[in-house]
């Protein structure tokens, strides 16, 4: 495909997906952001967090999904603004946020923090206070500085909307602007011409009811009345006629453009996640040859809160692995197995290892940049 | 069907389709539970919230999910509480719940909410005092009394597991016992031996670096080499061979065996979520007769926290709504339609009127079940 073609089917993409309807206000948002740390020579990056959405019905009750809680991009964020950087933080939403991730998404609830005292005002109780209170202040720093933007996202089509619109408003970043996309965005998608409109039925009841009506646009077989459509099949083959298929497209591959055409001065880091480990690396590597990036942060599912590897062009791959109570033992100097991960999260985390090794390449990204300017 | 061949046909479904890891330990506090409650001649009811997940892939990268935050569940739990059951809330990890659900995927961050004093200890900012008191102090009560039992769900798998075993362990509790079914429930799912033991990939890569090897088990057609799975594809019809095909398989209909053979004397309702009005009461109805318990509260998508109806044997369909500021005008007395659900959220939450307008029937349920033993 030429580069004419992509900039056209990319066209095409954008002009069929319906954008976010929050997409003004966001990039309202995110051009002020911008302009306010370009002023005071902040370094700013873009992380990217959480999964993005497939819809399976335009009024949205199934739909596909990838794994991920936010944990990798939230803690990443905070590791960011610890190390200076102003976070555009596009995430999915209700996943797991900067600061407040300490206090979600786990049983350590809110609600079990709070102590009422003999006068009726409910504080932490004590002995959660200076947890909490570090916490607290980092937070409240990121506030006053306005050094946090959070702008949420739910589709596939919602990310790459957004995606775009702030990529292109980093341009006056030029190569201190730093893309981190940690997002696990979906590979495939139904169209919108071949998404049905109401919820898809499991029964023919719509064409029952309203005869000549087509219940789903989805292409699947005809099912039986739904008399016939009964529970348990002790049957190993279930007949077609009670199956759903889904036909999903390819996602269009929106990294080159990035690269080539949304921000092309700024430094791209791109994660990789995989659950077989033979192929990671060689997937990692790949990616980065296609899409002429500047980094590639591959993890597999299983040992992820543990170690991952840095893939850069012209580098040797670079592993990095918190350290463990007692050592690594026959693992130490290879990467982990699948099945080796340990019980439970590691003491550090592994994003505290992550976020100073992508600021130094960022610093040599720079560099170059700078250089080759003169 | 006969109900040998369906007695046959579930233990088909639950010895190939594995239980969750926690189900020995959940099922020991749920019967825990239950004795303590039964003793205290307390009702009891399991309430299911959230939505289940169809994993796509053994290491579960990417997978189906029903569209539930939580929201009716957590929400009703806390009116059950009220109503002095005690509540079993199976549900969807990192779904809402009860209490907590108030300071959680929303804007209102438990962070914004707290500030340091001069001592450097931490409370909750004056003016949001009173309002988390009243929550707090609902939280800690149950709490304390031990009327609330929160068990994890993520897959279709683990949920058919969870809710079979307690659903089993409530017999004690005969007519008094409630199963209020308020889980977004996959209709379709990916058999085990079909599941691909590693995520799908988009390229043949696994069969290139490990010739004889299949990389999925999931039935796709041929996918071309990588290099030429390229991104924005301008023309209108994608190849097959881009595509990603998912065929899924009906999920048992677990509430015939629900009333039939696990909890034949408690009182059941299910929840009938629809986006087509037309269908709604129809659906509702349908599954009623079919399965021959004793409520289905119906609820459209676009409205449903405005009004439900309640469909009921032998009664004349129920619709329940909140009041709202200024009146219904045209919309009184007749079902709204979806694109009448007022903006935001209503005053009043619905389930203040449904939890209550249940608990009525399990009255009149419990009367009945006693006057037949008599």
């Amino acid at each position: 495909m030429s580069a004419a073609e992509s900039l056209q089917a990319e066209d095409v993409y954008f002009s069929t997906n319906p954008p976010p309807k929050q997409l003004a206000a966001h990039t309202a948002l995110a051009e002020a952001f911008i302009t306010q740390h370009v002023a005071a020579n902040r370094r700013v990056v873009l992380v990217t967090s959480g999964g993005t959405t497939v819809p399976l019905e335009k009024n949205t009750v199934r739909f596909i999904d990838n794994f991920s809680a936010g944990t990798r991009g939230a803690t990443s964020a905070e590791y960011f603004l610890s190390a200076g950087y102003a976070v555009i933080f596009l995430h999915r939403q209700f996943s797991l946020l900067p600061y407040s991730r300490h206090y979600s998404h786990s049983t350590d609830c809110l609600l079990d923090l709070l102590s009422e005292d003999a006068e009726g005002r409910v504080a932490v109780r004590p002995e959660d206070s200076d947890r909490i209170l570090d916490v607290l202040r980092k937070y409240q720093s990121a506030r006053r500085d306005n050094t946090l933007l959070l702008l949420p996202f739910v589709t596939i089509g919602d990310y790459l909307h957004e995606l775009r619109a702030v990529a292109r408003l980093m341009a006056p970043l030029g190569s201190s602007g730093l893309l981190y996309l940690a997002a696990a965005v979906s590979d495939f998608f139904v169209p919108p011409e071949r998404l049905s409109e109401h919820k898809i039925q499991s029964t023919n009841i719509v064409e029952k009811l309203y005869p000549g009506e087509k219940g789903s646009k989805t292409p699947s077989p005809p099912i039986e009345d739904e008399e016939t459509f009964d529970n348990f099949d002790a049957s190993p083959r279930v007949p077609r006629s009670k199956r759903l298929i889904i036909d999903l497209d390819p996602v269009p591959k929106f990294l080159k453009s990035l690269v080539e055409g949304w921000a092309p001065l700024g430094m791209i880091v791109s994660f990789k996640l995989e659950t077989d480990p033979r192929i990671l690396v060689h997937k990692a590597r790949y990616s980065l040859e296609r899409y002429q990036h500047h980094l590639v942060v591959g993890n597999l599912l299983s040992t992820r809160k543990w170690e991952v590897v840095f893939v850069a062009p012209g580098r040797q791959d670079q592993w990095l692995r918190v350290p463990r109570h007692g050592g690594w033992g026959d693992a130490e100097g290879r990467p982990l197995r699948p099945d080796e991960a340990p019980e439970g999260d590691p003491e550090e985390e592994i994003e505290a290892l992550i976020i100073p090794a992508v600021a130094q390449l960022h610093d040599a990204h720079i560099v170059k940049s700078n250089s080759e300017k003169k």
